[in-house]
């Protein structure tokens, strides 16, 4: 039988900001309880240190150079599949609640003739997805979509204002009732002005709730995306009120890392950001909203959860818990993310299958290196779909769930990031195209190749917390030149060539004479 | 004014067998001309070795690993944009008489919802090109068309067959007038059975001729993409008999070559063309049909000039002849292609442009090296169109042909092969995406690398005919380092981010706070 699956995706939620991943002071009971029915993967990475291009690695199982839409707001290509793509032939209804950070390339559905509000359109218009609730969570005011669904709650709530996702969910009161926007980080103290329940969290967890009622029995997939922890760090009572500052674990940082930093680090330290965060101040006020934001997603799985329960889905339905990348925080005097340390590209990745056939890992941690790309895979292989290997890039992860370890496992895991965009290319001085950085994590090593700037390199056993750069150190030219080699063989083997299968390449090769190309007869 | 291009490829057509690149005895008087009256690029590189993954570079201006269309009769994605797609909306009728071995992504278009005898699928089924006459050249008799339109002219002028392309253009009369085939290379000496106006070659610039009575002033873009002297190797009289055996230029291979070959080579050695061409009566036999074939274009380019100069269009239309690779023609013990001697990947390149623009470098041969990726940005450059360089992997030519030279042009070229079709996979027991050989050809050195198997490595000063690989051996670790770096900074710089323009990061880049996601800001 088919499963179904709940993909569930806090944005910007760190590795290690979970009971079950070892942070000393959080509380996160439900996802504990997940990871003690199931296997907690605590060396998973995204392929992107951003949210769209990581997530376009999930959805597509494909890295980041290769999907290439490498950054925020940049549109998959129209003919990329993602996990609707592959699971909805096979009779899924794959629906999407919360954000995607997906964007259609308009420009070539407009010159394909695609109409974005046909079957097909709407598809190519939402990463895939039926977009059961479409919301990625972001709304500043001048460019808020006045209809958006959660807005129009709000209002039918008597929030009233024109865009209640700012002036509410993500905005507090001061000493003397005055509306303070969320976007300011001094705000971060004080409680949302919605009820917990008004909440973006709750809200979406009801949405979810809602499609699990619609799709029954399935076969189903749904995913369940959250913006928060992300930022505006805004939460709502209790949680705001939930954490104190002396539970904020020290910055993962030191004062070395000042001193000649590598020229990419100089320039992102440079950001609004990371000067912010660099303050104690600034730490102590956010980073116990943010605690408290992800203890409020903990709830709100617990309640998903439960309804699994309630509707009788618990035993058929796989549950995954994971995020799109991390956030600095302050750590490395950095803020935000797109660099490669473990603060960002390491993720939490929890999975539960309640089939007799994943008994054997209940309650398992497993330490290899895992991709992000490998879930994309993993839903084909748990649906009984054809592996497609000739476009997937990750692996499926249903030999570890099952209990054993695939021999050939990979060695390393890569990241590339696109700063393109961001201030520090200008600092930098490099053009669009070559904001560029690569990384490959092998066991010991961690690797980052920048265009035309220095790499950066750190020893993981010695240096675990990454404080240590030793990209230009001497006595390290044979590990660069190992984990360059590395980069330069996954690179090759890049899958570019999509629209042929292995199958039909097998089935083919050396058989043109039998088609009737009598080349080279005599 | 936007100038018209017509744009000529011969099929197969090796770089060294015209009289303008410096064969002995070949007579390509028209062509000759059209290098004295342009540019004769003398160091240009097709970007793959076979003919569906260079002529995708060619249409696409990308590489071959990039598109990904790297096989004959492997599907281009749907979404890549090709000359047509550039050129038509800069007013632009860009149609196609002859060959493009492009193949529709049925998938894609089915997925997608789009209609294939739409507007829009039409060009999506036609590589972008307007199909005038497509003819992909090649009918075996049990895949043939029945209508195909050259088998039905055929027909009308009383050629009585189901596949006339076989049974009169393509095939041959023995002693006792009976029909051979032209499939065996046995009956190259004799003439086809049609008439010279009727063969392939004559019938496809009669096409051509119509389309340009028909385009008139333009400004259009007309690929004229002849199918010879691709094999079966028959022309028809005189020009089967125009070149004897003694004018067949010697072998270009060494008993050395077969000590120990490189595996690769070892393996495509074992081919039947490779056998066959290896024996001096083959080459005998089938290259004086080669060059009559050529003998037999190059008189119809002559045709196309005249009429252009009839038609009062000489003086507006850049013209263009080209190949799509070359032939080993048993050089190296080798037949086909699929290879990177330069007997493949080097190709002939003549550019006139009969403005006064290019007036100072008429009869000039530059040997920078060349890429067959460049053209389409060059149509793009002439049209006056945006240059969409996050996209075209290639380079203008312009300046080239308007008499300066780029200061910061490449020093290497690049050319990728897939060979998971041929029969050589199965004898290397290698897999589906492991067949794949990466050439980097700069001054001195060309160097390829095979997955899991050796490089080659050739000193084109010492040994320009590329007849000692030094591959594997001593002495030479630190150049085939070098080249191996080369191709890692190549991959690095793929154009997979498609859908963003530099000129739209430019204006983005910085700016998220402007638009309201106000992160980082205390």
């Amino acid at each position: 039988m088919q499963p179904n699956f709940i993909f569930i995706m806090a944005d910007q939620l760190r590795w290690d900001y979970l009971g079950c991943t070892g942070h000393p002071h959080i509380k996160t009971p439900a996802i504990d309880a997940l990871a003690r029915r199931g296997v907690n993967f605590t060396r998973a990475f995204v392929q992107a240190p951003v949210c769209g291009g990581s997530r376009m690695s999930f959805y597509t199982g494909r890295y980041n150079i290769t999907h290439g839409a490498t950054y925020n707001n940049f549109p998959l290509r129209i003919d990329e599949k993602t996990i609707g793509d592959y699971l909805r032939p096979l009779g899924y209804r794959v629906a999407l609640v919360g954000k995607t950070h997906f964007k259609a390339d308009a420009e070539a559905m407009q010159r394909l003739g695609i109409d974005p509000s046909s079957r097909v359109g709407v598809f190519a218009s939402q990463c895939g997805f039926e977009p059961y609730e479409r919301d990625d969570g972001l709304h500043p005011d001048q460019i808020a979509d006045p209809n958006l669904a959660y807005n129009v709650w709000l209002r039918q709530l008597g929030y009233r204002s024109k865009n209640p996702w700012h002036d509410f969910a993500n905005s507090v009161e001061g000493e003397n009732g005055e509306v303070l926007s969320g976007w300011s980080m001094r705000n971060a103290r004080r409680p949302a002005r919605v009820k917990e329940e008004h909440s973006e969290t709750a809200y979406m967890t009801d949405r979810a709730l809602a499609f699990i009622d619609e799709a029954g029995a399935g076969p189903w997939c749904l995913h369940l995306s959250y913006i928060k922890p992300h930022w505006p760090y805004i939460a709502p009572a209790p949680y705001h009120a939930m954490y104190r500052p002396e539970q904020v674990i020290p910055a993962n940082r030191s004062e070395a890392e000042k001193t000649d930093p590598h020229p990419v680090m100089a320039a992102f330290m440079a950001h609004e950001e990371s000067i912010a965060f660099s303050r104690d101040e600034v730490r102590e006020t956010v980073i116990p909203a943010y605690m408290g934001l992800i203890s409020q997603v903990d709830h709100h799985v617990g309640r998903v959860i439960a309804h699994l329960a309630k509707r009788g889905l618990a035993d058929t339905t796989i549950v995954i818990v994971t995020s799109d990348h991390g956030d600095y925080l302050g750590d490395h005097w950095l803020g935000e993310k797109d660099l490669f340390h473990d603060e960002i590209v390491r993720i939490p990745l929890i999975v539960v299958d309640p089939r007799a056939e994943a008994d054997a890992t209940r309650g398992r941690e497993v330490t290899d290196l895992i991709e992000a790309i490998d879930l994309a895979p993993t839903f084909l292989d748990w649906a009984e779909g054809t592996p497609e290997a000739h476009r997937l890039e990750g692996r499926s992860l249903r030999t570890f769930v099952n209990g054993s370890r695939p021999e050939d496992w990979r060695v390393a895991a890569f990241c590339d990031g696109d700063f393109a965009l961001r201030h520090a290319r200008r600092r930098l001085a490099v053009p669009p195209s070559r904001a560029r950085g690569f990384m490959v994590r092998a066991a010991r090593w961690k690797y980052v190749l920048f265009e035309d700037l220095p790499p950066q390199l750190f020893d993981l056993a010695a240096d675990p917390r990454e404080l240590r750069d030793l990209g230009r150190a001497a006595g390290y030219e044979d590990v660069r030149g190992e984990m360059e080699a590395r980069l330069f063989v996954w690179l090759r083997g890049l899958k570019t060539r999509v629209t042929v299968s292995y199958e039909q390449i097998e089935r083919r090769t050396g058989k043109a004479k039998e088609r009737g190309y009598l080349f080279g007869v005599w």
